[in-house]
C-alpha cells in the first residue's frame, strides 16, 4: 500500500469548497475543521491511509487501536446561501515531502471529481508571543481569489507557507482550481483556541455557515487529546490537566 | 526487488490466527514466536525479503551467510479446540516507515488469502525497571476483540504502540480483519524471557495451544544469538557469556 | 504525482541547444538563464513539478502563492547564425538524489524529442574569495565537445561537479547527446553577478546570441528576491536593502 | 530512470563465475577486479546507472565528465581449466539500502541469464592495524560452497558483512545460485594493496586464472585516483603524492 483511499459514500454536492484542516502550526486548522465537522454534523465519506504516515497505533481510553489517517467529510449546505463543503481532517500530515505531494494529489483528484473548484487551507503563522486577538494573513492562487481572502480582513503573507496549507494552494493551480490559505497568528506549539476562532469566524462568514462557537473550547480540548495520543503535542510541564484525559471521539 | 514473497507451500488452514513476532522492544514477540515454531513444529511456507531491510549478510558459526528476512510458518491445530496458526517470524522489521507499511500489507494479503480473519501482535511495553512478573497490556481493533484480550488478564494500553505490533493491528481493519496487540512490561533493551513467558502463557490459553515452557530459556538464548549477529542487541559489558556462542538454527 | 510535466506548447525547433539554469552555487546559472529568458523574450512551453521539490508555497508581494517548479522556455534564433535554444529555468533543484536523476531524465527526454543533441550546463565553482574577473572552468562529455568549451577560454575542471550541472552532462551520454558544463569562479553563497556575466558572455559568443548586459544587475536582483522567498539565499546581515523587495515576475 | 542497464554486447559464456568488485572497505575488491580487467583484457559489455548513486559528475585530467556507474565485464577463459568470468566493477555502491537491493537484483538477473550459477564477492575486513600478510575470511551460501572458500586458506567470518559483498551472497540463494564472500584483513580507510593481493592470489588459484601481479601497484594507484575524484578516499595529509595525479582510464 502506498496512499490508499477508501470511499464509503459518493455524495452528490453542488460546487463544494474544499477546506483543509490537518495538524500544523498551532493546530489551528485541526481545531477549526473538527469544530466544523461537529457543529455542521458533516458526514465521513472517505478515509486516506499512506505509507508516508507514522508507523504506529495509538489507543484511546476505550482500548481501541487507531492509527494515522486522514478523513474526508462532506456537508450539504442546508440554507440558500450556505456553501456545500468537503472537509479534509486527520491526525497527521505525511512525514516526507514525497508523501505530502502524493496526499495532496489524491485529495485534489477526489475533490475535483466531486465538482470542487475552490480550496481553502487553514493554518497558523508563527509569532513569538501569544496574542489575544490574532490577525489573519492570506495568500492566494490568483488575484481574483486573493480579493476574496482580503475581504475577510486578512493581510497578505510575505514569505513561506510550509506543509499542506501551502502546498495544496500552490498545487491547486495544476488542477485548474482556485484557492487561498488563511493563517492566524499563533505562538504555535500548543493547540491555539484563539487563532482557531479567528479563522473559523472568517470562513463561516464567507461561506455563510452557521457555526456555534460556544463549544469551541471543548473542540480544542479534544484536538489536544488526539494529538497528544499521537505524540504530536505535549502538555506544558506546569499543566495540571495532564491526568484528566478526554475522550477523543470525533 | 522491492518486497518479495517466496511461497514454498500453500497449506489449507481452517480459520487461522495470524501471530506477529518480529524483533521489537524486549524482543518479547521474537522469543515467543520462535518458541511456538519450535514447540509446535510449525512449518515454514513463505519467505519475505524487502529492499527496506538492512543491506548486509551475517554469518553463523558454520560459515553460512544469512541475511535479513521474515518468514511465515503455519501450524495445523491437532486437537479439537486448538486453533490453526500463521506465524510471522523474522530477524528484522523494515527500516523505513514506507517499508513497514509495505511489509504489513503483503502479510495481511497472504493471511487473508488463507482465510485468516484474526491478528494477534505481540510485544513489549517499556518500563524503567526489570519486573519479575510483568503485567500485560492490550489494545484492539474493536470492542468485541478488546474483550477477548481483556479476558487474558491484560489492561488497556493508553498511548502509542510503535512499529509492526501497532501498525498491523491498526491496518487490519482496512482488510476487514480483527485483532489485538498484547504487550508485556519489559525494561526493553535485552531479550526478556519473563515478558515472553507472560505473552506466551496468555495466547496459549486463548488459542488452546499446548506449549512446553521448559525450553523457553534455550529459545531466549537462541534469539539473543541471532539478534546479536544482526547487530540488533548487545551483551551487557559484564556478561561473561559473550564468548559462548550458541547455534541459531531455528 | 511524482515528476509531472505540463506541456503548454510544442514548438518546432531546429537543432536546439539545451541550457540548464537551476539554482546552485553562486546562483550563477539561475541569473544567467533568467537574463537569457528576459532579453531574448524566450517563451515558456512546459512546467515541471516534482514530489522531490520542497513542500511549501511562497508568496509574492502581490499575495499570489507560488511553489517550487522548473520551467522550460524556448527561443527561436532570429538571425542566420543564432542557435535555437531550450532553457531549463526554475526556483529549485530536487531535494533528493533520486529526484535529481528523475528530473534530469525527464528534461533529457523532452529535449531529445525536440531534436536537441547538445547540452550546456552552467554553474559556479566555489572559491574562498570574491573575484572581480572570475575565470571559467569546464568539463565535457567527450573530447570534441571539450574543445568547444576550451575555445570559450575555459580551463579544465579537475574534481567534482555536484548537482544538476554535473549530472546532466554525465547523463547526456546515455541519451547519445553531447554537452559540457561551464562554471565560473564564485565565493558562492550569494547570487553572483560577476560570475553570471562571465558565463553569459561565453555562451552568447558561442551560440551567436545578442544579449544586452546592461540589465544584468536587475536580473540578479530579481533572482535574489525569488531565491530569498524560497529560503534559498539570505541577505548578508549588513545589507540595508533587506526592506526593499522587488517584484519577482519573470 | 531508476536503475538502468545498457547492454552493449551479449557474449556467450560457459558457466561463468560472477566476481563482485565495487568500492568498499579498504577498496580491496575494487583494486582486485580492476586488476583482473586489465590483466585479462576483460571486455565491457554492460553499464549500470542508478538514481541511487551520487548526483554529481567528476572530471578526469583530460576534461571528460564521468559520473557514478557500475560496469559489467566478461572474460572468456582461454585455457582448458580457466573459468569464464563476469566482473562487476564500478566507482560506487548505491547510496541507499533500497538502491543496494535493486542493484543486486539487476546484476543477479543478468548473470543468471548468462548461465552464471556462482558468485564470489570480495572485500576487506576491518582491523585496527595495517598487516603485511593479511589473513583471509569467508562466508558462503551453503556448506558445499563454504568448503571451496576454506580450501583457499580462509577462515570463517563470524559477524556481519555490510554492503554489496554481504548482500549479493545473501541474495544469490533467492536466485538459486551459490556463492561466497572472501574478505582480507585491512585497516580499511585507504586503498589496500596487500589485502587486494591476498584475495587476488586466492581467486586466481581457484579459478585457474593467470594474472601477473607485477603491475598491481599501478592498479592500486589508479584505483586511488578514481576514488579520490569521486570523493570516496582522501590522501593522508602527509602524502606528498597529492599533486601527482594519474590517469584513471580502465
Amino acid at each position: 500500500m502506498v496512499c490508499t483511499i477508501q470511499i464509503k459514500e459518493k455524495p452528490v454536492l453542488k460546487d463544494p469548497v474544499l477546506i483543509e484542516g490537518l495538524p500544523g502550526i498551532g493546530f489551528v486548522a485541526n481545531i477549526a475543521t473538527l469544530h466544523l465537522i461537529r457543529e455542521l454534523h458533516a458526514e465521513l465519506f472517505a478515509e486516506i491511509h499512506s505509507a508516508s504516515f507514522q508507523d504506529l497505533a495509538v489507543t484511546a481510553r476505550n482500548g481501541e487501536a487507531r492509527f494515522p489517517a486522514c478523513e474526508l467529510y462532506y456537508h450539504r449546505g442546508s440554507k440558500g446561501q450556505e456553501r456545500d463543503l468537503i472537509i479534509l481532517y486527520g491526525n497527521t500530515q505525511a512525514l516526507t515531502t514525497f508523501g505530502q505531494y502524493e496526499l495532496c494529489g489524491k485529495v485534489l483528484d477526489i475533490a475535483q471529481n466531486m465538482g470542487c473548484n475552490y480550496v481553502i487551507t487553514l493554518g497558523g503563522l508563527l509569532r513569538e508571543e501569544k496574542l489575544s486577538e490574532p490577525k489573519l494573513y492570506c495568500a492566494a492562487s490568483d488575484q481574483e481569489t486573493l480579493k476574496e481572502a482580503l475581504n475577510l480582513g486578512a493581510e497578505i503573507i510575505e514569505g513561506q507557507v510550509f506543509g499542506i496549507a501551502g502546498l495544496l494552494v500552490g498545487l491547486c493551480k495544476l488542477w485548474d482550481m482556485e484557492g487561498f490559505c488563511l493563517l492566524a497568528e499563533t505562538p504555535g506549539f500548543y493547540p491555539d483556541l484563539a487563532a482557531a476562532r479567528q479563522v473559523l469566524n472568517a470562513i463561516s462568514k464567507m461561506l455563510q455557515l452557521t457555526v456555534d462557537m460556544d463549544r469551541l473550547d471543548s473542540t480544542a480540548k479534544t484536538t489536544t487529546d488526539i494529538l497528544e495520543s499521537f505524540g504530536l503535542v505535549f502538555q506544558p510541564p506546569d499543566d495540571k490537566r495532564r491526568n484528566e484525559r478526554h475522550s477523543w471521539h470525533v
